[in-house]
C-alpha cells in the first residue's frame, strides 16, 4: 500500500530560515522541550546548521527505492527525512542521490539509518544527519511512502513540519506552530545574550536566577570539608 | 597453539592501489555488495583513504603481545588487521607500535578493538579504523596467531586479501578476485560519473533508471494531499 | 540530603599541569593502568588536552540545578566532573553554563551524560568530554551533591583528585599520588622517546624487548604458508 | 503545560479481546506490518498475552508523578502506556502502583523505561513490557501529560488505540481500524491453520506458495557441492 | 601489584539476612536511593533473592586466575563480587568454581562480566548476577586484587559491604550503615503494606499522598477530550 | 548471484549427538577456545540443548525468502543457521516455518537476527537462538544463498560443520575436527567430574592446580587489612 502524497503543505521559508538561525537547542526550549530526535542521529560533518520543510520518506529495510521516488516531490527548501520500517544501518543515500536532491533544492538529509560516500558529501557541503555511516548497498524491490506522516528518531513528523538540524542534533517544529515558535526563540535569544554577558562577568547563576532560597527549602545544606561525614 | 605463518601470498600493489582509488562504496558494489566490515569500525581521523594487503593478527583480550610479533611479518603495502578472540575495547595500538609498523611499510591498521595515542597518530597521518578509542593498556602474556585466516568486523579475512578503507568504513576483497573487482569498480566509476552529471542537471532517477512502470506494478499510487486518508 | 562540601583539598597546579602535558595514556600507564573512565566518554572536539582539579557534582536525571550550585565552589584550575544518579543523556551543560564556569577559572567539563551548544563550545575552545551530545533541556527541581566523592564513567573520584583528559579519553589521579605519578610519567616519557627512535629506525620490538625466548616458551611456533594446515 | 485529557474515546472491549486472542504477530501482519514497538521492549515474565485500550502517560525522566495522576483516568480494560520525555531506565512502576492500576481495571503496563518489584509483579500475574528492569527510584516534581498522543517504542499512540502485547512484543492498532484489523486477523488465522497442517505434513513452502518460477527469474541457481566455486 | 587483603571486616549476618528479606527496591529506597548497580547486571535465573558480605575481586580482562585466589578468603555468608579492569564479557565463572565457592559458604556471585554453565548453575540453585552469559574461556596469567575496594556495575564496593540481590538487580549497603538501613527498610515495609491495602481497595494515590494541590501549583490542568487542542 | 549448493557434506550424527551431550562450554574448551558465536545470540527458552549439522542460509535484510528455499535442502539432524547480509532484527522465522523445518528433520534454528511466535515455538519445544525477538514481518523479493559458507555471530560456518547450542550460547565445530573434538570433550568431562568432587569437598583450586608458586612469581602478595594502604 505504498503511497505518494502530492501537493502537501509547506512552511514559509522565511520562518524556516529564522528557525535555522536560532538553532536546535534554542528552538527545542522555545517550544517547551519537545520535538527532539534521538541523540544517536548525528551530523556527518561539523559544523553544520540548516532548516527546511520535511519531505518525508518511509522505506523498507535495506531498500532505497522510495528515495528515488521522493526526489520528484522535492521543492526548494526541503529537507529529506527518511525512516526505515524496521531498524537498519544500511547506506541508503550516497553522493549520486545527494546530487539529485540538491539539484531539486533539497538542503540536507535526516535519516534514521545509514549514509555513504561521506567524504564526497563533505566535499559537496551537503549535510546529513544519520544513525550510521555505512557503505552497505540497498536494493530496489519494495516501494514505501512519500509525504505521509512518519516516526523518525522517535519523533512524529508530517510533511511540511520544519526540520531544524545543527551540531546538537535535530528538532522538529509543527508547521502550525512554526511562526509562534520562531517568535519565542527570538525572545529567548535576546534574553540569553544578556544573561551570557552577566555570567561572563562572573555573576553566579545562583544569584541571577535567585535560586538560593528554593535550594534551602529543598534541603540543600553546606558543610565544611573538615566536618563532612 | 599460537602460530605465525610466513611467506603468505600478497596481492599486486598496483591492483591494491587501484582499489584504494575506487574507494569502499564502489568496491563493495563492484563485488556484489559483500565483504563490508561492521559499521562501528570507524576511522580515527577523516578524511582517510588507503588500501593494502591484509597482515592478519589474532590477539587475546587485553593482550597485544602478538602485534609485536606481527611487525616482523610486515611487508611494504600491508595493512595490519587485528581481532581479539573475545570482545575487547582496550587500546592495543599506540604511537610506538604505529612508528614500528610504518618503519616496516605498513600503511594503516584495522582493529575490532581499541586504539590509543590518537592525537599523535593523527599528527603522524597514520590511519586507523577501530571500534573504540581507549587508553587502556594491555599485557603481554598470551601469544596469538599471525597471518592465519581471521574474522574481523564480521568478515572472514585471509593474509593477502585486500583491505580497502576510507571514511565510509572498511571492505575486504579476496586476493583471487582483486583484479576482476578492480575492473568492475573502474567500469562502475565511469558509469557513475555520467549519471551524476545527469542528476546534477535535474533529471530524475525515476526516468534515468526507468523505474516508473515497475513501481506501479508493485502497487505505488499517487494521491493528492487533500484526498489523503 | 543534598550537600555542598566547602574548602575541599586541591592538588598543586604545577603537578596538575605536568600531568596534562604527559597525557592520558602515559599517566594511565604510569599509575599501573588504573583510573581510566569508560571509553564512551568522548571529547566534543579534537584535539583537546587539559588537566585540572576535580570539582565533583552529582545530579538527578534530567536536572541540572546542582551544576549552578557547583559554580560557586569552583576555583581556577578546576575541571567540573558531573555524574547523574541514574543513566541519562540529556544536555546538562550548554554555552551559558560554560561561560559561567570559565569566568570562575574552570578549564573544562567531564560528564557521564549529555552536553549541548557544542558548536558554540567549540568556538569558545571550552573542552567537554561527554557520553552524548543532546539538546534535551533539563529541569531545576532536585538538588544533588557538590564536592562529595562520586562515580563517573566507572571511576571513583574525590574533590581535588586530578582529572587528565585528551583525545584518548579521561583518567583520574588520586591527589595523594599526583606528585609521584607525575614523576613516573616523566620517566616513562623519556624512556618512550628513546624506544620510539629505535622503532622508527626499523628495529623490532621483539628484539628491543627481548621477547623471542618467552614467546617460544609460551608455545609460539612459525610455519611456512605452504605447510600451514 | 502538563495536561490531563478526560473522556477520551475507547475501543470496544469485544474487539480488543479478539485482537488479544490473535496475538501480536498476526495483528501486525493483518494491518500491513505496521504499528510494532521497538523490540527491546520486552515482557517481564512469559508467557503473557493481553490487549487493552491505551491509557497514555508522558513522564519526565526519573519522575513518576504523572503515573499517579493517570490512575484516576483508568477504565476497566485499559493498558497503561508510559513514555519518558528523554531516555531513562529508572523503575517508574512497582507493585504498589500495579496494585492501584489493577484496582481500577488496568490490565497491564507498556513502558519505554524501567520497572521494579518484578518478582512481586510476577506473583500478581500483572504483565509489564519494559525496556529495563531497575530498582532505581523516581521523584515527584514535574507533572507530565495523561491521555495525549505520545510516541512509545517508536510508535505514535493515541488514547483508546488498542495495545496488543504478548511474548513477541507490543503492537498498536488505531482505534478507527480496530474492527477491520480484527477481521483481517481472523481471516489470516484461518488461512495459517490450513497452511500449518500442510507444512507439518512435509509439503514445501516453495510449492505451496508457488515460488520456484519467480526465484529462477530473480537469478537463483542450484549447483552441486562438488561443482561449487 | 596484585594484592590479597586478609581479615577484612564483615557485616553481622543477622543484619545481612534482614536486608535480603527486605529486597533490593526497598533497601535502595531506605538508604536514599543510592548504591544500585547498573541495570544490565541481571540474574541468570528467576526468582532469586540473596544477601551477603562482599568478597571483592578485581580481575584482568579474559583472566579468571584471581577468582581461584579469592575462594581461600571466602567466609560463610559471603557473595563474590567480580569486576574486570576493562570491559569484558567472557565467562569467568562456571560450575566448578561455583561448586568451590559454595563449599566455602559463598551464597552467590555478582559479576560485571560473563558467566557460563548457567544450566548447571540453575540446577544447583547457585545464583549469579552478570552482564553476560558466555561460554568464552579465560586464561590464568595476570593476578589481580582480592578484598580491595572496587567499582562494580558503577558502584564503589568495599569488602564487607552488604550485597543485596534479587530479580530487580543488585544494591550495595555500606557496612557502617547496614544496621540503620535495615531499620529504615523495615519501617518502609510496614508503611507500604498499609498503603498497598488502601490502593488495592481502589483509593487513589492522588488522595492518599495528597498530591492534588501541588500538582495544580505546578501547572497541571484538566481538559475534556472534545476541547483538547 | 543467489546460489543453492546441493549435496553438501555432513558430520556423522553419532558424533553430533556426542557433542550435544558435552555442551557448549566443554566443546569450546576442548577445541582450544574457538568457534563461539557472539554472546548476544540467546535461546528463546531455557533449558535447551541441541546439536546438528549446519544448514547455512544467507538472507537479505528484512527478507526471509531464502529460508523457504533452504527447507528443501534440509536433512534430519540439521540445524538451520541464518545470517543477514546487513544487521537486521526482523522476525525471519515463525511457527509456520518452524513446523516446516521440523517436518524435514531440522532440530533448531540459530539466527543473527530476529524470530517471532516465540510462545508457540516454546510450546512446540522447537529451540531457537537469536539476536532478537521481534514480530516484524519480512518480504520475499531478494533470493540469497543456501549451503554456502557464511559468517554468523562472528564465526565462519560451512555446511555440515557441527552447531552445538545450549543455555550458554552456540559453538561451531569444523566437520573435519568433529570426531577429534568429541574425544577431547569426553576426556575433559571425565577430568572435570573428578575435580568437581574435590572442590565440593572444600579443597582449593589454588592447591589442586598448584598455583601458589606461580602467583608469587607474578607478584601476588598478601597483606592484613589493618596493614593495607
Amino acid at each position: 500500500m505504498a503511497t505518494v502524497v502530492r501537493n502537501t503543505p509547506r512552511t514559509d521559508l522565511e520562518v524556516v530560515d529564522g528557525l535555522a538561525h536560532a538553532g536546535v537547542a534554542t528552538v527545542h526550549e522555545a517550544q517547551g522541550r519537545t520535538g527532539l530526535l534521538r541523540s544517536d542521529i548525528r551530523p556527518i560533518f561539523r559544523p553544520a546548521r540548516v532548516a527546511g520543510n520535511a519531505l518525508t520518506c518511509e522505506v523498507a529495510p535495506g531498500d532505497n527505492w522510495t528515495i528515488h521516488v521522493s526526489v520528484e516531490q522535492a521543492r526548494p527548501g526541503d529537507i529529506l527525512v527518511v525512516t526505515p520500517t524496521s531498524p537498519c544501518d544500511d547506506g541508503y543515500v550516497g553522493d549520486l542521490l545527494a546530487e539529485s536532491l540538491r539539484a531539486h533544492g533539497v538542503r540536507g538529509v535526516v535519516i534514521d539509518a545509514g549514509v555513504r560516500d561521506v567524504a564526497s558529501l563533505t566535499e559537496m557541503g551537503f549535510p546529513v544527519w544519520s544513525k550510521a555511516i555505512s557503505a552497505q548497498g540497498t536494493v530496489k524491490e519494495t516501494p514505501g511512502n512519500v509525504q505521509t506522516p512518519i516516526i523518525c528518531g522517535g519523533v512524529h513528523i508530517r510533511p511540511g513540519d520544519v526540520v531544524v538540524a545543527d551540531d546538537d542534533g535535530v528538532v522538529i517544529v509543527r508547521r502550525e506552530q512554526a511562526a509562534r515558535v520562531l517568535e519565542a526563540a527570538l525572545a529567548r535569544e535576546a534574553n540569553e545574550a544578556a544573561k551570557r554577558k552577566r555570567l561572563a562577568d562572573g555573576e553566579l547563576g545562583l544569584d541571577i536566577y535567585a535560586m538560593r532560597g528554593r535550594l534551602v527549602d529543598k534541603g540543600l545544606r553546606y558543610v565544611d570539608y573538615t566536618d563532612a561525614p
